[in-house]
Parts: C-alpha cells; structure tokens; sequence
C-alpha cells in the first residue's frame, strides 16, 4: 500500500534516483502490474474491459470532449478520479471552461482569408500552432508508455511538450522519446535541497530543454476529495479501517509538500538566474501584481494558471486572470517585457483564439490530451491536435484573421469578463408549481 | 456516395450548369430517390412514416415552435441533422433566440390602436409585414419540392423570399414558381470564377430579382458536428472505415470552400456595384465597424447575422449586433444612409419588433419555415406566416403601436442587451444536499 | 358547444342585460350543470374525482403555493388552463413572481416591534391589510358560486375587492353578496358604445361602488396558447376538423375585441371625469411617461400591472415598473398626486412589503384566490388571506417595522433590480460530460 | 403530544428552573425516550434504524457537506426538519452559503509559506483558529447529550462554544462538560422580565462566561414550513383533525415571542451595560446603518448575521452584509472599535477565509456541526472540526498567507458580491426543442 502511494511520486528518475534519500529510492514505477492484481478482483473492471473492447471508432471523435467521454469509459476508476478531480467543490476547475462563455467574438467580414497561417513562436521555438502540451503527472496512470505517448504525438503536430518533474516515465525516456530538434520544455518542483534542484534544472539545460517552468501555485498539492474517496474505496475493500486512518491521505499530500519545497519565494528567483541560460517562466501567477513583479525580477515569461483547478477552489480562471495581467502590463507600456502564456480549461480553438487575442503567447493543454491519450494513445493525441487545428483555421477565418498578429482585443467582446454570476436560490415552491407549455399532440393510434 | 454529396451543391443550376466544370456537372439532384435506399435499411424508419401518419393537425400547431417539433418527429434523421446543426457547442445558435430575452417593452396605453397597420417596405418593395423568408440552402431534404414550396406561401401573404445559391432546386424552378410581380431577392456566394459569379448576377437581375444579397460570414462553411456525426452513422452502417477517413466530412467542407471563394473582400465591391444596379446587400456583418465600412463602400443595406450559428461559435446574435450597428450610425447621422436587416433565432412576433424597434427594416426567419415545410408543406408554411401576423397584430396593439413608425427604441428597456451572463459552475454538494420545500400531502386512500 | 362558451361570459348582467343586443342576450350561465355532460365522458374526470376526495386537509395549507398545488390537481383541466396561462411564452407570468427576488431587506434590529399594525387605507377606505383582491374573470369556472366567494372571503377579512366586468355572476348578485359597507370596487372594460359604459358605471356609483379602475392593458385581449390548446383538445375530441378552423380562436378574440373598444384613449378620460365621481384608477400602467401622463389627466390612481403576463409577453413585472414609476413621480414631487398600486406574481407576504417600501398603496392578488376558492371555497379564501396576514405581521416585525408607514425605501436593496439576467446557453458538451462530486458511500450491507 | 413539545424547550434549566412561573417548570427533558413511543409505529422508522447501522465510516467524510448527508438519512425526520428548515422559501438560507460563491481569491505566489498559523484572538481570548461554534437550541433533538457533545469537541480543538439561552440541556451541564479555562460565550434572548434576564446574565458572568451575544434578529421566531409541515404530519397520524386548528403552530410561535421580548430596543443597551462586564456583542445585524449604531452604543462587538435563514426570508446573507458594514466602519475609521463576527452558510474553510479577509474577527458555524452531532456524536463534531482546519492550512498557504493578518481585501476579487442575479424565466419552448448535443456512440455488439 504505502508503496503503491510512494511509487506514484518517482519524478525524473532518471535525474533524481542518484541523488533521493535511500527510503524514496524505489525504482521505476511500473503502475500497470501494481494496479493488476487489485483490479480483477473488481467487478466492475470486466465491465470496463467490454467497453473498451466497444469503444468509438477514433475517426468518431470530433472535439475534444469526446476523448474525455471515451477516458471516462474505458479508464481504471482511480486514474479516472485522479485526472478529472480537481480542489474542492471543482468549481475553479469548471470555470476554467466557462469562463471562456464570457468572451464573445466581434468577427472582420471581407478580409481575404485564403491563406491562413497560425504558426507561432514561444521562447524563441517556431512552432506549428498556439498551444502546447503542458505538464501534467503520472501519465502511466493512463497508458503504460506514460507521458512519452505525448512527446511523440507532439512531434507528429510540431508541438511543444512540457515535460513535468512528477512524471512517470523518467526524464531521459522522455528526452529519448523526442526527435532530434524538438522542443521539450520542463516543468520544476523546487526541492527543498536547492542542490537537488540546481542539478536536476542545469541536467535538463545541458539535454537541451529550451524553457524552464517554475510551478509557483502549488506550495502544497491540493486536496482533491473525488481521489481521495476513490483511493478510500480501494483500500476499504482489503483491509480493516480504523478511524485513525484520518489522515493518511493527507500524509501522502504532506510526504510531497516535504517533497515540494513550500518556502520557496521571491528570493529564490535570482539564484535561478545564476544557474541557468534557459529562460525561466514561472507557471500559476494568478494576478496583475504578481506579474508586474515578475517583469521586475527579470523572468522571460508567466503562466496565468490555476493549476487546472486542483489547488484553490475560488481562483479566478486563467483567461479572466489574464485580462487583468495584460491591462497591467500595458498600462506601464511592459506588454513585451515577458511572454505571456495562458492554462485551464481550453477545450475548443474558440477557446485558443481568444486568449491570443487578449495578448497570450500560447495556451497549455492538459487533460484534453490525458484523455486522448488514455483511450486512444499516440494516435489519440495526434487526432486531439489535429481537430483543434482544423478549428483554428476555420474560426481564424471565420474571424477575418490570417496570422496569429491579427488576433488582438478588438475582435472580442469583454464586457462580461470579470462578472461571477450565482444566480438566487431558485423559488422551488413557485417553479415546481409551474406547469410547463405543451406542444401539439399526436392522433391517437386509429385501434386503442 | 461521393455523388451524393456532390449533388447536394449544384447550386442555381439554370444558369450554372452551362459553365460549371465538367466534374461538377452532373444534373439536378433527386434527393428523395438518392436517400431511399439507403432509408429502407434502417429500421428506425418505420417507426418515422408511422410518425408521420399520426402528425398533429396543422391547426394544432400555435406557434412557430410547434413546427419544429413536429419536424424533428417527421423529418429524416439526415435532414434533421442538417437543418438544426450549428457551430461547435451551439452557443451562438441558441443565444441567438435566448438574446432577445434581453429586452423587455415598455408599452404605451390609452393609444387608439382600432386598426394596426403591419405592413413595410423593405429595398422599395412594400409588403405586407416586416420579415422575409432568408436563404437556406438544400431544401430538398425537408420537402421534395424543395425551396418553391417557399415561393408559393411568400406569394400568398405577400412575403419576399431570398432565393439561396445552394438550392436544392434550380433558379428557373423557383423563379418560374413565383408569380407575376411577386419579389424574390438574390442570396449570392461568390465564385472564383469572377465570369460564373458575374453571369449569376446578371442573369438574377434580368428575370426581376430585385436585391442582391452576398453572403459575407462564409469564407469557409461551418463544421457543424451534429451533422457530422449523422453522416457517420449513415457511412458506417455500410463501408469498412479506416481511420483514414478523418478528413472526409472535411473534404466536402473544402470542395465547397473551393466554390466559395475565400479571398473575398472589400476591394471587391466596386465591381460589384459596376455589375448590377440591384441594391447590394452584405448579409452576415458582424459589428459596428463593418456596418460603418458598409456605408463608405456605397452598398444598399447590411444584415446583421451570424448564418443561423452555423459558422462562428461566439459569434453574437444578431439582435445584439443590431444595437451597436444602428448607435455607430446614428451618432454619425448615417441611418439613413443604409437599410439593416437583422436575422438569427426569430421565432415570435415580440422578436419581430423588438428589432424592428431597434432600428431594423426587416428580419429574415430560416429554419422555423424550413420545418413548417418540412412538416406540412406549403400549408405548412403558409399557416406558420399567419401565425406570426396573428402574434404581430396583437402584440403591436398591447404596446400602443399602430405602425411599424410606431416602433422605436423608447418601447425597449434595453438595460440588459449586451451582457452575457455565465453561471458559476454549480456547488455540486451544496445543491444536492439541499432537500426542497415540500407540498401539502394528499389524505391516504381509505383502504390501504 | 357554442352554447357552453357563450354562457360563460354574460358579465355584469344585471346592468347589462338591458342593453345587450338580443343574440348576445342568454340568461345566467350555470356552468357546473352546462360543463357536466362533456366531463362524464372524459376518462381523466374519474381520476379527478377521485383526487377531490382525498385533497389535503386545508390546514395542510401553509402558503400560497399550497392552494395553487391543491387547485391544479383538483381543478378541471380547461378551467386550470384558463386562470394558470400567460401570454406567449409565459416569461412576463413567470417573471412577475421572480421580479420580487431580485430585491432584498436591510432590516433594522432593536426597533421595539411588539404591536404591529398594517392596516391602510386604500381610496379613502380603512382596510385590515395592503392588499385587494383584484379582478378576474369567470369565477364560476372554478366554483359554481363564481365571485361571490371572493366576496365572503373579503368580508371576512375586511380586504376590499375588485369586480371584474366579465365576472360570471351578475353584478348584482356579487353586490349582494357583499355584507352593508363593505367596500367593493368596479374593474371597467370600456364598451365601443359609450352609454353602455355609462350606465354601467352609474349604476355602479348608485349602489356603492367606491373605485373605478379601467383596464388599460387589453385593448384586445391575449393569446394564451395553454389555454387554446386545453380548448382544441375538447373539440379535437368530438368533431371532424378541417384546416379552415384556422382562425377560430382568433375569431373569438376578435369578437371580445369588439365588445372591449380598442380605440380608448387618453381623450376619453375627461369624459370619464364627467360621468362618475368614483376615483379613477388607470389598470395596466407600464412605464414612467404614462405615469406621468396619468398624473397630468388628473386620475386618483394607477395600478402599475401587466395583467397577470396574460398579454403581452416580455411586459416588464409589476415590481420593476413600480421603481421606475415612482422614481419619475418623486423626481416631480408628485407621489402624492394620485395612489399607486401594484399587482402581478404577490405570493409571500415579503412581496407586499417590498411594493408597499417601494411606495405603492396596496396590491392586487389574483390567481391565489381563485385557487384557493376552486380548492376549498370561501374558507380556502379566509385562509389564504389568513396565512398573507401572518406572514406580514412576523415579516414586518423581523424588518423593525411596527406600521404601514414604517416601510420604505431604506429598508430595500434595490441593486439587482430592473437587471434582465439571460444565462448563456449551457455548453451541453463540458456539462454532460462533468463528473459530479460524491458523497460517502454506505457500508455494504453484511450478506452480499 | 403536548408534553412531547412541552420538554423539548426548558433552556438553561439550573439557571432559569428557579425563575419560571411554575407552568413552564417541567423538569430536564429526556428525548429519547419521549420520543420512542411514536417512532415504534412509524414504518419509516425501520428503515432509519438499517441505515443507521449501515453509515459510512467517519473517515469517509472528506468535507462539511459529507455530515449533512449522513444526518439526512440517519435523523429522525422531525429533528432534521426542524435543524434543516429555514424561513418561507428558503431563499435567505441557502443564499447564505451560495453567496460565498460571489467571492473569487487572487492569490499571491512566491510567498514563503512553510508555517501557515491560523489562530487568532476573539474577544480577548486566544483560540486555535477563526470559527467558533455558535448557539443553536435543541441539540438534544440530534443527540442524547445535547450542547455538552459540542463542548467537548470544542475543547478538542480549542474552539470557542456560545451556549444557547434556548440549549436542551441546562446551562450548568453545559458549563460542567467544559474543562477549567475552556472558553464559552452565552447566547441570549431577552425575556420581558428583566430580572430573570438579569440573573441569567450575572450568572453566566459569575461562572466565567467570557462573552455576551444579545440576539436581536428574533424578536418572533420564524415561519419554517418545512418544520411546520413534519410536525403536522405526526399529529395527522394520530388525531381527528378540525380547520379550527388553524392557529396552533401560530399560537405556539406567540407563547415563546411572550418569553422573547419583541419590544427590546436601542434605550435597552445601557441597562445591559450595568448589569454586566462581560464584552456585549449584537448578534444579527443586517446593515450598515445598524453597525454604525452599534458603535455609538459602545457595545463590544456585532454578529452580522440572518439566523441561518431562519428568520426573514430575502435577507441579505452574512458575508454580503460583512462588506456593506465594514465599508461603513473603515469611511469613519472605526473599524477598531467593535469586533465583527459573521454566520450563516460557512461549510468551507475558503468561506471563512473570505470572512477574514474582509475583516472578521471569527465565523460562527451552526448546522454543519448539529449534522457531525448528529451522525457521529463528539467524534463527528471533532472531525468537522479537523477538517475544517486541515483546508485552513491548505488554502491559506496556496493563497499565500501564513497568518490571519495577512488576510485582506486585497486578495479578494469582491466585483461581483451584492448582486442578485434572478435568471429570466426559461423559454420552455425553445429550450425543450433545442436537441442537445451527441457523444461519439460505441460499436455495436458483435452478436446483436
Ligand atoms: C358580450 C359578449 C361576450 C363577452 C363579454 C365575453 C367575455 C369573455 C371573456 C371575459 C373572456 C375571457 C377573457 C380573458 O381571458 O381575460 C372570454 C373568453 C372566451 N369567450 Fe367570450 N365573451 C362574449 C361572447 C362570446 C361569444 C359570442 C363566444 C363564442 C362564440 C365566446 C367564446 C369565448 C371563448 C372560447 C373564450 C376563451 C377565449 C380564450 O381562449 O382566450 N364569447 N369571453
Ligand atoms: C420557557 C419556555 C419555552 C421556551 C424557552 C421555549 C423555547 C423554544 C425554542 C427555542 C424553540 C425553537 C426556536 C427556534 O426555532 O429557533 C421552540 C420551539 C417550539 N416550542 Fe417551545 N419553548 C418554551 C415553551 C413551550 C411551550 C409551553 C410549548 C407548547 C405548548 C412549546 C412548544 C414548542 C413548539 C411546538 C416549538 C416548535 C416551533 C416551531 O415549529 O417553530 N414551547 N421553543
Ligand atoms: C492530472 C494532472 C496532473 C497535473 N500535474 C501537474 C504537475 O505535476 N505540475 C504542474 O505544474 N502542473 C500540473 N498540472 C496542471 C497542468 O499543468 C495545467 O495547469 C492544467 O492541467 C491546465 O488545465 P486543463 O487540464 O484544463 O487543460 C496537472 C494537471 C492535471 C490535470
Ligand atoms: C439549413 C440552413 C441552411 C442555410 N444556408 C444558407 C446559405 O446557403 N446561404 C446563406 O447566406 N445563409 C444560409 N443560412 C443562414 C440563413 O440565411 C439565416 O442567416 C439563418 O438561418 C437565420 O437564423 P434562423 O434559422 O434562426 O432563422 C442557412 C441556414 C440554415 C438553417
Ligand atoms: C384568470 C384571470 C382572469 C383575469 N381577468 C381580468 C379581467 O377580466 N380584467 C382585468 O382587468 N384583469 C383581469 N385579470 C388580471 C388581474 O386583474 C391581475 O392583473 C393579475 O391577475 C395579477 O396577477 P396574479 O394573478 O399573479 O396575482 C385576470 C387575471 C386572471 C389570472
Ligand atoms: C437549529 C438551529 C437553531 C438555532 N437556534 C438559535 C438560537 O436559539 N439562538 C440564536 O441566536 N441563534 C440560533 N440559531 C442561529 C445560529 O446561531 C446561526 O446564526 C446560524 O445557524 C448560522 O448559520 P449556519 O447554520 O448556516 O451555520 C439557530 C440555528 C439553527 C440551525
């Protein structure tokens, strides 16, 4: 049991093994054996193997939400329940996406749009599109060959890869995945041995890692109570609970943030400075302040972000966050002093264009490109990227856009951005009292 | 199969056919016969005619809505597909109703409203009530006398139809359905081909089309996935797919969008100001910018829409469009200069005026006298415009209104117009735990 | 059949009857005799019998809502269509309740609140409490004594009641249902022949009447398709139909329209002035100008109303014109000009306190009452007039209000008010595919 | 019956026994047993007992919400009506924590948050964090041992517990269960007899009560149907039931507003500063105006609260008062003169951050830790408790504050609080026509 848990948080094995206290020295996770032995006594998971067997032909996948339909079948329970769970109440993880539902688009008719061109440039990388694969955790939890399915699929689209420090895979199969001249950038938990952390960062740099991401928003991981209650599940069905158990999970949680160095601060910016060329981003700056002090610090980038919703239930959406760091940034004239990226929740090429246009370099992808991967693998993530590729063209055209430079503020409708409606608890008396309107009927069948 | 697809766009074929390519000529489309043998394999047929059979009395139908339901019930799944799509998750297409939710009246009383004049004109044509039949293409698919269907219920409440470049029956049909004197206007895609685009036009002016509409928010069709997936299942019923077929359904989008031609733009208006003395309409602007650049560029009037929601996901309606198009031209004094239409989700008489309130001459309804037809035919069709009269004459009489002059912005309570209200995701625990109020409880039976 | 409908709607009789013309001339209706026949027939009349017997006991009654529960199931289904429809959509019906959620209390503590007293007066008249029963046509449809339970109920009481032109019993008969000085008033539908009128009214004033309010907002009165659609479903039934029924219904409308004058106007009102000198009240009023307007012709009062959403659809609440009307009254000084009252959606004793703050009179209530007297008669009326008494006597003590007076603007937040609030269309896709939150699963029972 | 009702309510037994007129001296209540004559017959009973064997474990609770549903099902239906119930429709008391949702974080990143300590001071005394247990009545009704469960987890925690004036057990048990230098504040809800309030007052004081909460939002107890309504279900059972019984559950509510003193005033606070040294502290102020008030009377301390919706429906919730009043108070720089508390709706530890920032000094907690009584006895409430701090540290460290001073209003986004958004009524028409959106469909079944 503790093992398993343990197992699940080998990062950068490659990098980290020599350098771990001997008690996280565990050797690569192997998840798809650890997770066997527990899943066939589980009735459920025959069900689940039929639906795979039945699973939609990919060609049938149209958008991004269908992989998340097909994941949500055909995946294990728990690595479900740990992809799709976010802090909370999930609200922040929601708004992600509908905060998108504010913006409104303000399209330019008669531009000639024959050629249309959304290939980009972040940190310096030409690359064929405005997104990128950002860093998620576990990827084996999915599919066995982990996150080097996304580094793969990534070099099919000339996509860029975040590659995360919680990966499952080690950081060399990773790097050995990629093609000779694709872009991988890292994703950095800082530990609190800065040694540690100064080796992992200047390994990366040395394999050719071309941006440094610093993950600022998560101090301590995130209580996420959908896994919590679906490991609870696991673990009720073996043993003998004791109410003791209280804080077990927790502990898990604690054994990280042990892990996750939570006095990392402002100071330690300029030290990452002394031990790196790469340029450094930091990834969850979450408002207008903190960005005016990252261009201060002298960092080439941020990642508005919420962490994909995981960390604090209430954070404000990425794209809402993102709109205060522009004005921010433009009203003292900074708007080229750092690149700006944007996460959470982008589904759609609606969803893309519409952070460009507000003043993002680029928009990272998370479960989207998980759920590809779980249900369908390399050729999952290669359709994912594909369809969102084929919506950027149409609705750049559709927008009277032909290049990434044409996105700009006075194509969207912001009015709405900033405004969190709750609507008033609903009159239940009054509403289940009203009887509905009716549409005609039918003949009654001739006989009966 | 292939040429299935294929015939589905001849468009105009009159006067297309002479100068179509050869691999584009291939005679006037019989969709009924086409669909059939495929539709007597399916075994959700049956119970379709047997639906059929037993439709609700046309009188039953009481307002506009009603047609749809019963279409939905009546009509080929493919059709039906293609009729309701629109674009991506269908936002645009269902706020283009909802938006008109935005505004509210403030009616006049003690107004002597004995008589209630409906009646406008619209392009120096009077008719007898402010709406037209817009241009859909395919309407075969609903009803095999395709668009003429149309043509003959305009007549009979002196109503202007547009005719569509991609009818599904050809323009000497539908001219040739129309009786003397009775107006049909010109909805126009433009060729690559300048010469084809040129004849089209020239020839809709000397048979009497009386407006030329050019369609400028389809440089490219929209993906409209409903639709998509209906294709599908039709495809998969029958052929071993591969997953090769991803781009298909986006072939056809393409074959069309090398039709349609993309390049498109302002340049190009002139000229077509040096081909026709019809007015020329751009149909499908999208701000107050354009409908301004409108003005500069001499063209006779604007519709506000945004293609029914079938192109642009976000795309605004075209009742919010509206107010910002006629306050840009009435701060310069220049609503004059232009008549503006305005379409997108009309289905009652209070949307009528509310636009018409707002400042437009006319507005185009399209799918709800698609399935009027669809249900019922040119009774159908008819029954649905005088509902829509009905509606008009008695909601003109509530707010006061004896004329269409009568209706102006000081009706309108227009606080609301403009914002779009995005629920919080929904705190899930707290709402289900929440245990509703309860009503009173019936006395038990007596026994029992 | 035509019979049955023309019995219904012989109003004021005994004034009228004289002056009717002879085919409109039939006696009093008895419409519980008339209806039988047709119900023995219907299968679900059985099933509502049979729910009549087992109705909760009236003091399971606890609210307005209850009596509306109660009714709808206990209630022939065309007399429940009749009082529950609104016009069109039945947004303006349904938003005339929920108006009152957008405005909230600032109550005041330490305010000594042991006697409370909200007596008022309305007219001139002392009255128990600030609201009226207002005017609803044909009573008899839900009780065979039709108005004159409403009477005895008011008596009871001591709340003034309105008595509508086109009640189902005569005028007389409701007169002498009314106990020596009890204080009724008369709602006027003006007649295109002035004498008609003018008798009508005079002999109202001779026998005691002590308020004329004529209606303003039915100059032809309003579609309510629930209410035709119950209706067609009885022809249905027992007839052959044919297309040509089109206009049936319509054509009835028409025929009210000719009793109701659709050409009154502000003009007439000073020969009303002449004829009567009762307070006029104008019934219907919807905006601000008119207000003023009405203030201007010298009238007693307004009933700021949109007649219960039965005519015109998106016709803003009773509620939000009121701050509109009263803001432009106080703007003049002129509130105390004539007396403002206000109806539409009052269920809660709540929603008389927020009109009364906001500076109205009294308020009218419709629907309850009929419910409660189609439910249980003249004690379903006390109660429910009972229950709006104590529910004023506990709210006005929790606001630190010990009298009528007591109540104003200061106690009110009025921020959300006149705010229309749409919610963008749900994003079906992102919603259905959410995976909500869990609650904590039993133990599994011990075999098994 | 009567005696079932009768010793549910003798509050403060040791305190007041010797003071009450001897009609209402009836000795310490005993529920359980009172009760189980009547469950014993119920058939709903059975089923409760199964599920109460069946509950999850304890640590199978993850969050607030968690008790609330294991209360649901294992209370019995009385006592869950009347904890669960609320004034009118609710409105108020689910707004209560629905308006937390009105507040979004901006959260501060490369803050050093290795020590996060959320323990403050409340009214002079030291307590381990920034809520406390508030005064509810009845606890005997979810748990044998009543008030004294929440002291002893209380104690656990080193939370403060205010002792209701209205507790199920007597005021010394509840003192008896508290450990030597356990702080507990008294509730207080003035009777007409100032003596006895007195005496309760000095006693209070005399035994180390440290705080004196004068409840001023309950001059009546309010209408709760849901409670109303689950009492009139048992009497139904049992009895023949007459309409004379209109009034009982009135005339209930008017014996105890005879023991509450509906006339107690502003000119009462003086006295109340004679009799006592303790802090005095106005618990159920609902405005600005009010708290201003408060000052000027120089009381120590307000509650800004609704009585959990329990009182008057349409009150403004807690938190949204919370920034009316401590705009107020900053203007005139008086925000140190008096402590805020604020109650209602709080399940989350982001909810009482929220409160913090905006200037509370501490939250009360009402039912969540009835429902944890409840289900799980001092253990349940002990886990809420440690729940509720375990989020405290989690968020305040991804917030990135490690102490209550560093919570502000800079790092709430408050754009939206005090709105109400009431969503216009749905067009049922339209969104029941709108067919929603496809997921991609499985293979067929081989066979089949
Ligand atoms: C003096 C003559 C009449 C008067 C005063 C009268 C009055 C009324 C009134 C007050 C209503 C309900 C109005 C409302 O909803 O507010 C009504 C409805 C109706 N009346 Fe009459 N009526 C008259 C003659 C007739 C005649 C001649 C017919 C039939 C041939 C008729 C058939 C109906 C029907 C079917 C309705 C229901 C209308 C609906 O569905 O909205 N009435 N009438
Ligand atoms: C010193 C005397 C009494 C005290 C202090 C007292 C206190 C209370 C309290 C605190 C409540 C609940 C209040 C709340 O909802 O916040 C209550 C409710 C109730 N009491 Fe008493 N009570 C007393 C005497 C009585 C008597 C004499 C009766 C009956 C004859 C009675 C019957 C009830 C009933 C039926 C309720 C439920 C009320 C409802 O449904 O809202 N009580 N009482
Ligand atoms: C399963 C999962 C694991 C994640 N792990 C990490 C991580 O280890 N480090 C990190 O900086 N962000 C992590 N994230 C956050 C993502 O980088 C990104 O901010 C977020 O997923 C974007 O939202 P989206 O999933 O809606 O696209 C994770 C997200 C998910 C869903
Ligand atoms: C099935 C269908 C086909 C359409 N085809 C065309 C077309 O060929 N050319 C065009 O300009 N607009 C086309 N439209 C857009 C309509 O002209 C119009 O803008 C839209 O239908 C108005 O919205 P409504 O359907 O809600 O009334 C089509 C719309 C539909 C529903
Ligand atoms: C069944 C019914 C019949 C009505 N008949 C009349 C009428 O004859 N004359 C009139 O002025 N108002 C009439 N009204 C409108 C009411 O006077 C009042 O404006 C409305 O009912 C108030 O709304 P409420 O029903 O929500 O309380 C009628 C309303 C109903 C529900
Ligand atoms: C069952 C119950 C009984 C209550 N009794 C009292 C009371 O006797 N005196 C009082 O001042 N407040 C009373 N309250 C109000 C609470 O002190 C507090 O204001 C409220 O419960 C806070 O809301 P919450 O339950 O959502 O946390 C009671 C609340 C509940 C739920």
């Amino acid at each position: 049991m503790q093992l398993r848990h343990m197992n699940q948080f080998i990062p950068l094995q490659g990098i980290i093994s020599e350098n771990l206290p001997p008690d996280k020295h565990l050797g690569e996770a192997d998840m798809s054996t650890i997770e066997i032995s527990k899943e066939e006594a589980d009735p459920d998971e025959k069900e689940r193997l039929e639906r795979i067997k039945n699973k939609p032909l990919l060609v049938e996948c149209f958008n991004l939400f269908d992989f998340e339909f097909v994941a949500r079948h055909v995946m294990k329970k728990t690595a479900w329940a740990y992809y799709s769970s976010g802090a909370d109440d999930e609200i922040t993880m929601r708004e992600n996406h509908s905060a998108f539902a504010k913006i409104w688009f303000k399209p330019r008719i008669l531009v000639d749009v024959d050629k249309v061109d959304y290939s980009t440039i972040m940190l310096g990388t030409r690359c064929s599109a405005p997104f990128y694969v950002t860093a998620t955790a576990l990827g084996k939890l999915g599919h066995p060959e982990g996150e080097t399915v996304l580094t793969k699929a990534a070099h099919t689209h000339d996509i860029i890869q975040m590659i995360p420090t919680l990966a499952s895979c080690s950081f060399e199969q990773i790097r050995d995945a990629a093609v000779e001249g694709q872009t991988q950038w890292l994703q950095l938990y800082v530990n609190k041995d800065r040694s540690l952390t100064k080796r992992i960062v200047q390994t990366a740099e040395g394999q050719g890692i071309k941006g440094l991401f610093i993950t600022v928003d998560a101090p301590q991981l995130g209580r996420r109570e959908k896994d919590m209650r679906s490991k609870f599940g696991d673990i009720g069905a073996h043993e003998q609970r004791s109410d003791n158990d209280v804080d077990r999970t927790q502990g898990v949680a604690r054994a990280i943030s042990s892990f996750i160095d939570p006095s990392l601060s402002w100071q330690d910016i300029p030290w990452f400075q002394t031990i790196t060329k790469m340029p450094i981003v930091l990834k969850g700056v979450q408002c207008a302040e903190d960005a005016i002090k990252a261009v201060e610090y002298g960092v080439q980038g941020i990642v508005v972000s919420n962490h994909g919703g995981r960390q604090l239930d209430y954070a404000r959406s990425g794209i809402e966050i993102l709109v205060e760091v522009m004005a921010a940034l433009r009203e003292r004239n900074w708007q080229d002093r750092l690149e700006v990226f944007c996460d959470g929740g982008i589904r759609r090429a609606t969803d893309i264009i519409k952070a460009i246009a507000l003043g993002a370099k680029g928009v990272g992808i998370g479960r989207p490109f998980l759920y590809a991967m779980s249900a369908y693998g390399v050729e999952g993530v290669e359709r994912a990227m594909l369809l969102l590729k084929q919506e950027l063209e149409m609705n750049m055209r559709l927008i009277g856009a032909t290049k990434i430079s044409d996105l700009n503020p006075t194509i969207l409708d912001l009015k709405s951005i900033g405004t969190h409606s709750v609507p008033t608890p609903t009159d239940v008396l009054s509403s289940q009292e009203y009887d509905g309107l009716l549409v005609p009927k039918s003949k009654p069948k001739a006989k009966l």
